[in-house]
């Protein structure tokens, strides 16, 4: 099919283009999906290099009516750099140019290919950082960030990554370039197409440049964790804390199978009780303020209460952050489903945890729970054996029970990792037939020939807007 | 010109209906358009009660053809809900439920029609707020601050009204009820409906019921006030108090023309000098953060820093949000224009004020600079003879050459009060030709009749968007 996107050499662009197998290959799957399932990967693979080479991309592919879907790290969850309907594969990494540190505006400008962990390290010799930063900060990319609308354990003080984006430049799906929002930390001038833009999972544009907010490194940061007897005891500790305005900047549960997964991987040595992980900011005040967060737990039954060196957080943190791999690594007869991110109102929080536990016990599922608790979003995911059939058809069924019961209580089936393949069949559930066909008129006002990532968002069954791949004329 | 609004009677609506010259007059304005000027009036209004009568209003009018413009307070200072091509004035303050406080989840439930004050005023019952409350509070609805993204004092540290909406039940232009958003406090599904009709007055649907959060009230709450020898000084200080990540929640300056104002207007008794009015907001620690504070400003030559007990604070915030009635009030021959509202970015802040001033010396204008000015935020207003044509005419020169230096700074043409008619000539300016015209597709697919509000947000000379009233076929 490389024959399809041979335009791409004849661009004059100075990014490379690859037609090779490995290229292909690198840039079929995401963190979790099986390339296997999915039977693609796209026909090309180019690495623009400047807002001016999207823009050739873009405009070639769109007259050709041929799929562009962008590509970062490759750490999603739910799917959403596949390129289900082939096409180009456009890889960001290139534009990987931290352009301005405006320390006086508390600003930078990026380009969409900078690791989370870049942005922290140029912010830091200024005293500064991105707060609303994922986990994933070593692994994955501020384009992905905005892409997903992600974010992370911070988020419970300091709000998600669309709340610290001032400014996009953006290249459309016919290579008009526009810039949206302002530099200014407030605006009400026109319609807010920055937000649009942010979690529209590459389907409406494509991200050259973001202007991104700052803050100052707080004065004074402690952190601790703190022991439970029972899973309710500690969700309803979380509720409590944020019901009673305790200006937490982290608090992340962690479940005894979660903390069993984090022994192995890392010998973190954590009991195999229910946790939480908490941390605090502030410039002044910061015992007081642990005080209270103390005297609440403790009516929660805490058994134990400790504030860790530094040393002992990072590693804690680090037990948290590599769930992921933990999970992984754990045993190799099993491997891990992908893992669902619904968020609740926080009232719910103790129910949805309950429930989930609940149904793991019931189908005998190894199911650990973690998640950025203060949000109300859990994190969950099956350790399945591979060629059990009926095992992975229990372990779906049990993902998605979770996700229905999220949408009941109010929630969301994804707090921060988007919607993608993954979560396709959620969506009318979430918003409606008619909220399903607004956005589906915006893709079409934006995406009229449904190039941008096509296949993504929109039900499965949807065949109007960017469920299918669009005919090709080139 | 009313028959064409007579389906109204037929609609079998709980709301009222007027033709009467009374009602029409009254839904013709807004706090500052001159009804002599635009010369329009609606043809009739109706009041709908529930959800249902706004989406049988709505389905009836899109069939005709006809303007539905939502009104409520009519405390706009852009002219936003001005039926400017006649039709119907759709007034929301009949909705005025307070339908739920999930105090458990901070959370209320509200129609549009609600005024700003009495939500705090429920949320106080809990021990909560409404973080981004604007200093009109008393006098304006949770709708009008939504379909504006309205902000107020407490932004420079709690954010806008749009970070703190959480789900919106928004009626669209052909009668279909949408739900958007989740109760869920953060959420990356689908394309962000929500944020898109925040701010966008109106045009692109109506609010039938919002979701938003609260916040606990802070057990610790200190006020004063800072008097420097120069606005440059001041502007200054205010400037490093947001870079050094000071923790304040409210940071206004009043410059000596506002001071002299609210003397006359409240006999407030300020100095005839430039000043910065503040808050701290704290569970604890607030004393030492305020003494952080006032280390900076005395790098900046304060002279006077007092923390004021709570009745004399109150009575500085009195002063403050009734600048508006103090410029109308302080000199019967002059009339102020309408407001400022340009917002930069923080480290422009002292030259967008210099910049102000020196026109206003330039062309001996009464030129009061007040405003939020932690978020960079600039109101200004002139008092002109309203008699004196050329220095109206030079106070609209004024006007617009501070927006268009704001513009240059990166800043926005409007941080609050949203475009409406009065701000339309700096749209393209501000988003470039390619971002106006992806709005207009917006504007295309929620509205392809041009019913919701025409005449406002696009440009003046837009005809295929909502520049001109639709064609009628009723």
């Amino acid at each position: 099919m490389s024959h399809e996107c041979s335009f791409l050499e004849d661009l004059s662009i100075d990014g490379a283009v690859s037609f090779g197998d490995t290229a292909r290959a690198n840039h079929a799957t995401d963190w979790v999906t099986d390339v296997t399932e999915t039977g693609v990967s796209p026909d090309a693979v180019v690495w623009p290099e400047s807002t001016t080479d999207v823009s050739k991309i873009l405009a070639a592919a769109n007259e050709r009516k041929i799929p562009v879907t962008p590509y970062a790290a490759g750490t999603s969850l739910e799917g959403n750099p596949v390129p289900v309907f082939g096409g180009v594969s456009m890889d960001m990494t290139k534009l990987n140019r931290i352009i301005e540190i405006r320390q006086n505006d508390l600003q930078i400008d990026v380009e969409p290919g900078v690791m989370g962990s870049a942005i922290d390290e140029a912010a830091a010799e200024y005293g500064l950082f991105f707060p609303p930063m994922p986990s994933s900060a070593n692994i994955s990319t501020i384009g992905g960030m905005i892409a997903n609308d992600a974010s992370g354990k911070k988020t419970v003080k300091y709000g998600e990554v669309a709340d610290w984006v001032l400014e996009l430049e953006v290249v459309l799906a016919d290579g008009t370039v526009i810039e949206t929002g302002s530099k200014a930390i407030k605006t009400s001038s026109g319609y807010n197409l920055k937000n649009l833009l942010i979690g529209s999972e590459g389907t409406l544009g494509v991200v050259t440049r973001a202007s991104v907010k700052l803050e100052g490194i707080p004065e004074q940061i402690k952190g601790g964790r703190a022991v439970f007897p029972t899973m309710d005891d500690a969700a309803a500790a979380v509720f409590d804390t944020v019901r009673s305005g305790v200006d937490v900047a982290k608090i992340e549960l962690i479940d005894p199978v979660a903390a069993k997964l984090a022994n192995e991987y890392l010998d973190t040595g954590l009991p195999d009780q229910p946790m939480i992980f908490f941390e605090f900011h502030a410039n002044h005040g910061i015992d007081d303020e642990i005080e209270f967060f103390r005297s609440i737990l403790e009516s929660h039954n805490v058994h134990t209460f400790e504030i860790a060196t530094d040393e002992r957080m990072e590693q804690l943190w680090r037990a948290r952050d590599d769930l992921a791999f933990a999970a992984e690594q754990y045993d190799p007869k099993l491997s891990p489903r992908h893992p669902g991110d619904v968020t609740v109102p926080i009232s719910r929080y103790p129910d949805i945890i309950r429930y989930a536990k609940s149904l793991a016990a019931e189908h005998d599922l190894l199911l650990p729970c973690f998640g950025h608790a203060g949000d109300g979003n859990l994190h969950y995911l099956a350790l399945v054996d591979p060629t059990n059939e009926e095992m992975i058809k229990t372990a779906e069924e049990v993902y998605g029970s979770i996700v229905e019961r999220a949408l009941e209580y109010g929630g969301t089936a994804t707090g921060e990792h988007g919607i993608g393949m993954g979560k396709r069949r959620f969506l009318e559930a979430e918003h409606g037939p008619a909220g399903v066909e607004m956005m589906r008129r915006i893709k079409t006002a934006f995406d009229p020939n449904g190039i941008l990532n096509p296949g993504k968002i929109f039900p499965e069954s949807d065949r109007t807007s960017n469920g299918a791949r669009p005919e090709t004329s080139g």
